[in-house]
């Protein structure tokens, strides 16, 4: 397999770092360019230490994020950057013929007016659009295989869409009512000198946040529309948990029948298992828990796997579903390099396992 | 005012160390006993170091717990054990004169049926169920002043119950469809020897557990039926993350009437806040937040404050109520204290601030 | 007692947090202002919101630290503020006629030239070193007493200098090859939004830093030398470990008397002991531990007390001495306020258990 | 290469378990057996769901620790146990034609004296002590290829020995006098269901244990004496601290050679950088920091790899030598699997990077 040129921009933060990470040990691509204006000029071992053994960290230097400079030494740029940020830099790529891999929210949406409610600015490129893919392979895999513009789901969502969108295609769930209650690793929040992510702020506590309109709502509402065909609404609650990496997802739904007998009880069970296999069993990445076991952070830390449970109350009639996954991996830069694989026609878990 | 003689059975836990903690800097008590079969013969000092600068550690000795020994040294007896085990000890120490303050779940029902549903045995003295007091002070102030048997709640229960009982007595939010999402540190599993809460199995983890029907179910949703006036029925999903003390509680409510113009939003935020403030205004141990404040457990560490917020979502109709609490001062030992404070007629803040 | 009225000029940090916490609760203070450019005109509730159940914490204002105004409003002013600055202050606030205890380092050398060394800068009022006492009260009670100025000792000093100044001045170790090998909890840092301090840069991480010239050396080695009564060097690395509170120190003595035999290690044993309790047994905040104990941050976390355990190595010839601290109580606010209760004539344990 | 079988005994452990993680992933190994008693019966994905998505996960059960059998399937066993328990094993494999990797300490001491002087039992197979070589491959090399019992290090030991070997082999440093302060994980302890490694327990807590004659100095100073060429005692002082992965060792020596001019200085540092240099310039696992970095366990987290710095001290006449490692992968699995490699013929870095 030919190996691929790979640039990262904003290569400094920790999904940044997480790409860095997964693309050194990648059997296919060569790692060419990572930019960060914080540390340009600085190597590779000198802003990340602990990839100071690799022997790419001491002749690789952080440059300057120039596109016109990147695009004749990459074949496919990783943006690591804030949105808004991001668009400017794919646009020239793509007219210099780079694949792009966007981890920002900037190309996520289909509808430039949900961008501007939830990131209160227009949208600086509203044609793109249109061109860009949702990078969730399980669920838009052939699309992302033509893509020049694949953008990455966020963290939340990922945790949320997976367990969700079969379901709701299904129609074993229905559209309304949905909650989504999440749990976050400090990670999530960015490699940023802010007090609120402080050591001794951060220890000993747990806390909601962004509380009732979260600007991931965007994305998962429009995904989850598009799954059950009719526009869903759903709350959402992010909360801060001490720990580095991981978000644990507990999904409240409503089972679109009733069942208050064990055997209505087991035949529903029995759909939403024959649901989540047909979407998932062959999934290397999507775990689907059996028995008593449920989703716990530390089973997926390091890895692009989520794992998904499920569990009926025949007291409520509610169908809770839970998911785990490591925020910085399938979250972000482990997803982001399947649909890289995806789109470079490699095995879909190179570099991943 | 006079000082009470005070035993502690079951003292070697969390619950019980904090027991101690609170009652040897208690203005109006005296300390006279504390047992553990494990550690008997110890003095306080040996079994907890950090308070072996208190000059009663030196002298004060852990012992076998005898009722009939304890009943006559003390006035006033927590105990701090497993359900089903307080209950041979609460029948003794009543008969001998004493005031009981119990941590376990044994006398928190008023339904022996209830009980045996989620507890698995026959209730051990089902008419004590009848004299006992749920040692909630907030809402049952007056009965414990007058009770001889207080069954201190729950941890979760109280961190749902103190949000929840204004709004459903208020009757702005419907008794159907209650959602309480809870993350509590580990601490709540209690001082035992068990692989699933070593730190390496804890840290860097999170996970949910006890689903979908755990435990404190009963004594939370009688007390709402009680609030309500009709049976409650609720979803409760407990989760593990790694701190030592407090729970963070996320409510997921449906105010009784529709809201979404502004002033509609105004109006039911307005009634929100009266229920609270006619509930809570003159607690010393709720605090109601304000502005952009969201609870965060960090805030009520080592305290006997519950901390809530609420937000109201126009986009889904439902009104959202978060709590922080320390399970073990508001949500365990302090709430006791609390109680032991109102039976004595002491100032109810006394040894708690 | 006459209630004294307190100011606390830079209070948003951890060590200015930690006196707001014991003075709002302190038997014989009024807690009357409060400082920080950053937060100036916001309550103390809602820079703190842990402290929002106070009564005091709604009325009073953080304000501008301006030293005319704060003259007139307090007996005793409290600087919790980076070296070099606090002494402006000082100067103002002594002429004015207040106490000043300093929990920088401008005023905790005797010596100009050493602060010049260590600090990098001449001393801003050299002066006044002859008026400032050393706050570390086990050791400096009667010239603490009669103070107008006392600086308050750093945090790795005193975990040093309370184990090793009664082993000199007994002469029971040589004053040279003394190492100190330190673990402080991240708050030490101080609340600063740096990217080291972040929660996903210090947790799951051990990291030596400030190696070999740490500081705090200077005035731990002023005082040791004080105590030996000839020049002490000392070898000191701090390390950052990822709790929030607290410090462990180790220490490496070499003992004055070879010992090999059981008879001698023994007497040598009676001897250190002897010392200890001869310089700590009437000490409220010395805790010297017995048996097998040995120092636990956790068993002195949010007090103001030190303990202290040693043993002897027979197979090396060295006494190995372990301390343990809070660092933001003993090892700084707590051991303010304890000078604060010396000065003022109360009991020194006022406010602190 | 030819592919070689693999059996782990005692693979339920965090040793194990790292084990079981690195040759699942490695290209020359077949994972064929792993035991365990308490989980007899179990697949690998039950016991250890985070390799669940792991083909191999759900046909391997673990089985019952049986020689003879284990014998039959594998080329090599690595055995994961308590010291003691580990010789009949070893005994019965070797016997059978086994390579046998042994994680415990049993085969590390070529002296059976100090065996029973630390273990306090005698030698169980005091002949095979010959026949062992002491895993440590920067230093053993040569002898680990030939050899068919290899006494895989300590964690501890290999934190020390790997920074100070080089330097008492260039007579640099002076083989009396030397400190070793040494900070470790939680996951050093073991996967044991006891009071002291429960989360509460560690969580916002240091400590030393051990204090002064820790086991692991059996085998630290047997090395440290071959490498010197005369009898090494040292002070080592292990503290346990709230991470689940890392040792932090800093380490105190005195160099042969006064130095207190910079000239002195300079040439001294220069001998020590050509002495480590020499030792570890093409070791891919030994990582000598330069400039201002220091070790951090975080950079070698779930890594192979050692990092070296060290600094010396004008002020006191010593050497500060610091390493970070991580205490279940270059502190014992990940250096046992370094071993493997070598023991097989195949590249040192086979599975490990």
């Amino acid at each position: 397999m030919k190996t691929k040129k790979i640039a990262i921009i904003g290569a400094s933060g920790y999904s940044g770092e997480e790409l860095v990470r997964l693309l050194l040990h990648h059997p296919h691509t060569e790692l060419v360019a990572v930019t960060s204006r914080q540390y340009a000029g600085q190597t590779l071992a000198q802003v990340f230490p602990k990839f100071a053994s690799h022997p790419k960290s001491q002749s690789l230097h952080f440059s300057e994020p120039k596109a016109e400079v990147l695009a004749k030494q990459a074949d496919v740029v990783f943006l690591a950057l804030p949105h808004g940020v991001a668009t400017e830099y794919t646009v020239s790529l793509l007219n210099a013929g780079c694949v792009v891999i966007d981890l920002s929210a900037d190309f996520r949406l289909k509808s430039a007016e949900t961008y501007k409610e939830f990131y209160a600015q227009d949208h600086p490129a509203p044609d793109l659009l249109k061109k860009s893919v949702y990078g969730l392979p399980e669920i838009y895999r052939d699309e992302i295989k033509k893509s020049l513009l694949v953008a990455s789901p966020g963290c939340y969502p990922t945790s949320i869409l997976l367990p969700t969108i079969p379901l709701l295609k299904a129609g074993l769930v229905k559209p309304t009512g949905i909650i989504a209650d999440s749990l976050s690793g400090v990670s999530g929040a960015g490699r940023k000198a802010e007090m609120d992510y402080l050591f001794c702020e951060c220890n000993e506590s747990v806390r909601p946040y962004g509380v009732p309109k979260h600007r991931h709502l965007s994305e998962i509402e429009e995904q989850l529309s598009l799954a059950a065909g009719t526009k869903v609404t759903i709350q959402f609650t992010p909360h801060l948990i001490p720990v580095n990496r991981g978000i644990l997802t507990t999904l409240y739904l409503a089972p679109g029948k009733h069942f208050s007998t064990e055997a209505e009880m087991k035949a529903l069970n029995e759909k939403i298992s024959a649901a989540y296999a047909k979407a998932y069993r062959k999934e290397p990445f999507v775990r689907l828990l059996e028995g008593n076991a449920l989703p716990d952070t530390k089973n997926v830390s390091s890895t692009n796997v989520i794992e998904i449970a499920w569990r009926l109350d025949a007291r409520t009639g509610r169908l809770i579903v839970m998911s785990a996954e490591d925020n910085l991996v399938k979250g972000a830069s482990g997803q982001a390099v399947q649909s890289l694989n995806i789109v470079c026609g490699w095995p879909e878990t190179a570099g991943l396992i």
